[in-house]
């Protein structure tokens, strides 16, 4: 076990620890799991709430702050936060113009937030929803009925957030983040497992050699194995099972998102080959973002996410931003 | 071989055209690999030239913009850029006010640099040059004369970078660099190898449940190799082995660097260690940064650096800049 932990009971709390220390523009209640914006509440504006299993960092703690999310609630790593947290959470960062949740479409994600609904709703807070299911390499996986949710968390996250900073009611600020959501795909592969700190081992067996092409964010299987193809060969594939499922109409934004593991020198790499798809497939591209924001622990691999956007998502995307893990702007 | 790439031999290339696509504040001349600030030169303004090999993205690269390096030259992997390249760099940048190259110590670029330092003289154009030589695991090592430089790389560019950008004349700005340099030190762990492209297996054998206390940004040796220890442990030996060189007399300038495959979640609960080594040892922590900067590929492991800095260098650190990898107010 190659890992920089103490023991893997504390990983969680120790990270959170770590993240109150790194960010002054944060509140972290390492106790309770939330973690919210500084200046939360703010008069006027809707809050964006979002979580999820941990291991997938900077998702989601490090999108919180102006322009983006009011609060983020970690889980256990790979397991869904609990409603207490949601409902704190929200709790915490409503100014009474209401609450967005951004759920990812994993089972328990998707029931506990909407027991943290009814115990927010209970509290005189008005909440909405939206689901992220953008992964068109499976129907059904492991953990979720329909498609997971992976890379365009982080264009509803941006999206919403700057919708909601601009002081748009709850209505508008859910619409525009399902417009996202519906106008986003994605497709991931990974060349390695990745090892949570409570297993210890891999979570599945991937041989030197072979890669999995439509893996999951927490290495659920993908569409099919098999031996390694080379990084213009993979943007190939990735593309064209998103455009496959979603023809081009217009514009989009592109990330290239690396797992974790990949180092940024082939993610880069593999981003040209993603535009070269691209370009032969007459797809503009209006943004791109290269890095490492939906990871999966120690996974070597990327994934590849589209937004087909218009102007009013563009200027969204554009608006100012300022967190941990993106920051333009201000 | 688990790598995103096409083959070894265009994996830097690659990497150049995927920038280029990413970043429109930057030029890059993929053919000449030189990476430049679209808006260079900059009238009355010092420009800084940095380059090593690759392979320890986002450095150098992802450090070119508004208020840091001017350019970067980026090797082969792990080999240092030529003469040609550096000079090339300079003379595309150059307003006039003079260039300060950035070197850090590995034999190969401090040769490389002065070759380019006199061909750029040749041509007119001022040079100055800062050392940066922080690692203090091991004196000599496998490629170095002397201390080998590492995390501090980032202090340097970042801060006399600003200091060039408010129109400091080159003398200045290269003792700007210089003393942030001196009062900077560093150390490195591996809880695993790296694999260059070129080689395809790791660059050295670390058997699973050791680590390499020491370790240099390239894999090479470290002080000493020892059973796994525990986040706080690695954190209490690295604080002390650079507070040992260098007492604390200021606060300081931290940075927890993740060496490339160590997912974020570790490298927070490191830092949370850290700081907790930091006050039990009475030293101030100004600022903070953490993250993938200064990497190995796709090694395990963090490494820490402290720069005690003085009211110049923290309002230098604190000024605008805007890079691909490192950007606050602007």
């Amino acid at each position: 076990m190659r890992m920089l932990i103490n023991v893997p009971e504390t990983v969680v709390a120790d990270a959170l620890r770590g993240m109150a220390a790194a960010y002054p523009d944060l509140t972290v209640d390492v106790e309770n799991r939330v973690i919210v914006r500084r200046d939360a509440p703010v008069a006027g504006q809707v809050a964006l709430v979002s979580g999820g299993g941990s291991g997938h960092e900077p998702l989601h703690g490090g999108f919180v702050g102006h322009g983006m999310l009011s609060a983020a609630c970690p889980g256990e790593v790979f397991t869904s936060p609990v409603p207490d947290q949601m409902a704190r959470a929200a709790a915490a960062v409503d100014s009474g113009a209401g609450v967005l949740f951004v759920v990812k479409n994993y089972t328990g994600d998707v029931l506990n937030f909407d027991m943290a609904a009814e115990l927010a709703e209970d509290e005189g807070i008005q909440v909405a929803k939206v689901l992220v299911n953008d992964d068109v390499a499976v129907t059904d996986s492991l953990y979720t009925a329909g498609r997971r949710g992976t890379g365009a968390t982080l264009f509803v996250e941006k999206i919403a957030g700057a919708a909601a900073a601009e002081g748009e009611p709850l209505e508008r600020v859910e619409a525009i983040g399902r417009r996202v959501n519906e106008n986003s795909r994605s497709f991931g592969v990974a060349l390695s497992a990745c090892t949570t700190p409570a297993k210890g081992t891999p979570t599945f067996d991937l041989p030197d050699g072979e890669l999995e092409l439509g893996v999951g964010i927490h290495g659920e299987p993908g569409r099919e194995r098999r031996p390694m193809m080379t990084s213009g060969e993979i943007a190939d594939f990735a593309v064209n099972a998103i455009l496959e499922d979603m023809p081009p109409h217009n514009p989009v934004l592109l990330l290239v998102n690396g797992m974790g593991a990949t180092p940024l020198l082939e993610l880069y790499g593999f981003h040209a080959e993603v535009q070269r798809v691209l370009a032969e497939r007459g797809v503009a591209v209006a943004r791109t973002l290269v890095g490492n924001y939906v990871t999966s622990l120690d996974m070597a691999g990327a994934s590849v996410t589209l937004c087909q956007i218009d102007e009013e998502l563009l200027r969204l995307w554009d608006a100012p931003v300022r967190t941990p893990a993106l920051r333009w702007g201000m």
